[in-house]
């Protein structure tokens, strides 16, 4: 190890958005993120594995503590309220960087690569928190098809979270995204151009 | 274009799924594959960019054909009956190459970048559903949250067919798939071990 380089992390974090956001993703370099960061390449590399990873930090704590939260519901909530309240739980902290999430689904939207990194981290939550609810008791495929259903209101709450102006708070989307999804999966709203 | 050769994509296809299964995917080049399947390299790449391609071929086509057969639904069809009924029909033919569908699954799921391309290709539909379902005058988040939910009936569906050596055919698994989400969204199913 260099010499101690105080918050390391958070910078290269930092000036990789920075630089992704105004050269793209494809364009920016390890070095420039380094220089920029005023670190070495060397201290880049011992905090990602690559400039991709920057973007990524985090996931798997995320993932972690959405498997930990999960794990001490009340065994008696409905699993999908437990694994909605778990998403609520975990993504909470993202509440209060809300401009770096922006910024960093920006990045993220507009190249393919990326995008794909992003789906891939979604399926290990999706199959995390199936294989958490077969723990708690939850057969097949109820324990799937729940996980998925979670997974699949997070990802649109987490899109109006960052893409709208708008007041609510993520856990609020989430929460409204859960009821909307109720909604659609009854399948017995209005038909014609009335349904929302 | 060389010589007539007949039904060279099945037979490409075919080879490669016998290859990938004996070898492994990574270990099989596209030379093998147009070896054992009769043919020149140069004839597999009229056919396919590369051999991944193989695995997915008709991709594509399904999702168009899912897109239009969700496009001539009645519109008084509930969105999520109406997309859950289009991959009853689109997907209706895999029926008959249930065999081929085993095996291939079973090599995809053997490899961590054809897992990747086969989650890439359902969030196309899934995309390509929400998109048909805004044409169709169905408002956002319900749209994503519809395509979101019958990829999930799909992808669940999908997999017990594959992996059960049971009667039900895969249109019926899907409609059972969608059954058990709608009993797993409301929430309302029994807590503890008794839930399935």
């Amino acid at each position: 190890m260099g010499r101690w380089e105080p918050d390391a992390r958070g910078r290269v974090m930092q000036a990789a958005l920075e630089l992704f956001s105004e050269r793209g993703f494809e364009q920016t370099t390890v070095a420039e993120i380094a220089g920029r960061a005023g670190l070495t390449e060397r201290t880049f590399f011992r905090h990602f594995a690559d400039k991709r990873e920057v973007l990524f930090a985090g996931t798997d704590a995320l993932r972690d503590l959405l498997v930990s939260t999960l794990a001490s519901a009340p065994q008696a909530a409905a699993p999908i309220d437990a694994v909605v309240a778990a998403l609520e739980t975990a993504t909470a902290p993202l509440q209060e960087r809300r401009d770096y999430a922006r910024r960093r689904q920006a990045v993220i939207v507009a190249n393919a690569e990326l995008r794909e990194r992003e789906l891939i981290k979604l399926a290990s939550w999706s199959a995390a928190l199936a294989e958490t609810l077969r723990r708690r008791g939850v057969r097949e495929p109820a324990a799937s098809l729940t996980a998925e259903a979670g997974i699949a209101v997070f990802r649109i709450a987490f899109g109006r979270w960052v893409n709208d102006a708008g007041e609510p708070s993520l856990p609020q989307l989430i929460r409204a995204s859960l009821g909307e999804l109720r909604t659609v999966t009854a399948g017995d709203g209005a038909p014609g151009a009335d349904r929302s």
